[in-house]
């Protein structure tokens, strides 16, 4: 089936919001195997909005609104969208109560009670975060008309959990993904890794880019979610055998996120100091809720000073090799872990650039290190001419560090290639 | 005039990639006074992006597409483009010398040329980034087209130093823009102050919401860069009045920004010891490229323990009050100050949630307290029913934080309506 998205909003035409929703919409359609040939936007005038509505009809098996379901003036947008595709407007008795249970006895309007108006004889999409339910219907050409909320917070959640199931019970079907994440390969190498395995239908498999890292979507349809639970399963382990150890998680997103759960499953705590990174490594850790249970304390030493008044790092190893080197680094990460009292230190010691980059350490050169109380592992981070900027280097440096950790605590070398832990 | 924006690459109608493109595009045309109506995406695909562009060129006066310009298979899109909008590609000299130029002596080869080729008689727009020049030309029918490259590092210099400039020329006009930037004072409260501001044609006025602050784009079209200056000041200086001294800078982005700036012209430092917002205050200040020098430590104590140990709180405030308290942020800032040895010490102490709130002290609930030595002021955010979320809570703090640090620096009291520093 082809697909096109429309999205309504001044705003977005204004530019004053970017698209996020198009995307969300696009890849949720891609993992189910629907094809999108257009991508829309239109303000909130009712007559350019009709004509799209018609364009999109004429020419696509099922076209996916954004946006207008609010309780505000643009409303106007459900109707004409409901009417260009020849659909008629009653009250949802459901949805109405699922708007007075939200509000609870709390005052609530007219506009309100229009929300729950929807297409006679669709499909419900329930908004488990707002009051604006979306609908799924069919046209009296066959045309599959879906309607979702604008805001990403709301769209998310009834894009996965109702439109993407409603439309794979529609092929009286079930839809399962799972998501393999990946640090330390790029999502070129591992596409080319496993070019053979994304090319099926059933269960689909498709690579997506993020900072630093990738991740590869498999999804699969069948009658049961059991079953298409059980046609992703051989796909997923070929896949993850393929790729190896850089492998840091199936379904669980960040390596924040493995690092904390594993930390808090050994019992075993963190601390860290950072210098060119700054504070950011300790961010990302605290990020995940409930942190605070292994990681105690972060220390960003950027002045030498600070390395050795809060971490014993010696002035003469400052003097002698610098402060971004492999020495200082180590001490660092020792330093920090001896005395905080935790079970594992890291440090980070680097040049971020833009400024301080010399022919023999460029900017982007990061050495990193990990100390279990027995042991220290250092990695480098070469730099050079390909490094690309501040930011990419802080977070590529922060992810290291986390993929060190999450390696020393699943049992592996922390370096890659290293020499296995004893 | 009217415009629209169309945007080609099938990683966008696969969701792979969001199309910010378009409203960076629509931000600027905007500005400018141009009306956008539509947006549209299309694939690599040659039959639907001619017939795109055709139907652009029948209801807009101008159309400026995103994509496929690089060096490719998908340069087809150049030529489709141009073929749709009847305009024939030539070699653009200047073109071809800027790209040998980019390469410099490295091997290169057909595919760059292509990039050389441009419509006959179309204004280049240069690519400060990459080697693939834009263009903007005039149809046999009137309508104005401009291309301009996908990836957004390429697209945003060319499309604000060149494309932006290339329109207002051919109104015989110069552009230039204002940025009043805002802590303090919500999208919906400052657009309200200033409502009778923003209807003007030229200089036009738009208020922007970003995570935890605004901005006001002031935008004047005049016949030279000089007079559009001239144009804007009134109009900067009248909003910058009534939004009084929640305004942290006009056209330099981002209180860290402005902080690190006003530290460095001042011989100061700052430290900083944070628990909630666990390290992302010194990660947002060490983003600033020369931090370190004015920022040498930062401190990122969880736990209770490592507060007593690092900064010296006693144990007893931290029984008696809590963590989470009025005087223990007075006794981090106060701490982080004196051990560092730095000018300014802050401190920061809250809930971030989700979990952890209780009735008296619930989720968003945070202390901030800024310390010189002689004084401490503190900020409490109330947090409560309404706060957005960990991450919204700590980016919150962090930017309250930073304001306290930049309302001292700029001689007001560090709290708004508090206390004028003696």
């Amino acid at each position: 089936m082809n697909a096109e998205i429309l999205s309504v909003g001044t705003e977005l035409l204004l530019g004053r919001t970017v698209n996020t929703d198009a995307a969300e919409v696009a890849q949720a359609l891609a993992d189910i195997g629907v094809n999108v040939l257009y991508q829309s936007t239109v303000g909130d005038n009712p007559g350019r909005l009709e004509e799209a509505v018609r364009q999109a009809l004429s020419r696509s098996g099922l076209l996916v609104t954004t946006g207008g379901l609010g309780p505000t003036g643009d409303d106007l947008t459900k109707e004409t969208i409901a009417r260009a595709a020849g659909a008629t407007l009653a009250l949802d008795e459901g949805s109405l109560r699922r708007i007075e249970e939200y509000f609870a006895g709390r005052p609530w309007g007219e506009s309100q009670k229009k929300q729950a108006m929807l297409p006679e004889g669709c499909t419900v999409l329930p908004n488990d975060i707002g009051t604006a339910p979306g609908c799924l219907f069919e046209t009296a050409g066959g045309r599959l008309v879906a309607m979702l909320p604008g805001p990403p917070s709301e769209l998310r959640p009834m894009l996965r959990r109702y439109l993407i199931p409603a439309l794979a019970r529609r092929g009286q079907a079930a839809i399962v993904s799972r998501e393999i994440h990946v640090f330390g390969l790029g999502e070129g190498a591992a596409a080319e890794r496993i070019a053979d395995l994304t090319e099926g239908a059933n269960p689909t498999a498709a690579t997506y880019a993020k900072e630093n890292e990738m991740f590869v979507r498999v999804t699969a349809r069948a009658a049961t979610e059991d079953e298409a639970r059980a046609l992703c399963a051989p796909l997923v382990e070929e896949i993850c055998r393929r790729f190896g150890d850089v492998v840091y998680s199936v379904d669980v997103d960040g390596l924040e996120q493995v690092v904390v759960q594993a930390l808090r499953e050994r019992g075993l705590t963190l601390a860290t100091a950072e210098s060119c990174t700054g504070g950011l490594l300790a961010k990302r850790i605290t990020d995940v809720p409930g942190a605070s249970e292994v990681f105690e304390t972060g220390l960003v030493t950027y002045a030498n000073a600070a390395k050795t008044r809060l971490l014993g790092v010696p002035e003469e190893l400052l003097c002698s090799c610098g402060a971004v080197s492999e020495p200082v680094a180590r001490a660092m990460a020792e330093g920090v872990r001896a005395r905080s009292g935790s079970a594992l230190g890291v440090g980070v010691t680097g040049i971020a650039g833009p400024g301080g980059g010399t022919p023999e350490k460029p900017v982007g050169l990061v050495y990193l290190a990990l100390s279990d109380g027995e042991r220290t592992w250092v990695r480098c981070m070469p730099g050079g001419p390909r490094s690309r900027g501040r930011g990419s280097v802080r977070n590529a440096a922060a992810s290291t560090a986390l993929d060190m950790v999450r390696r020393y605590l699943a049992g592996l070398p922390p370096t890659p290639g290293g020499q296995p832990r004893p």
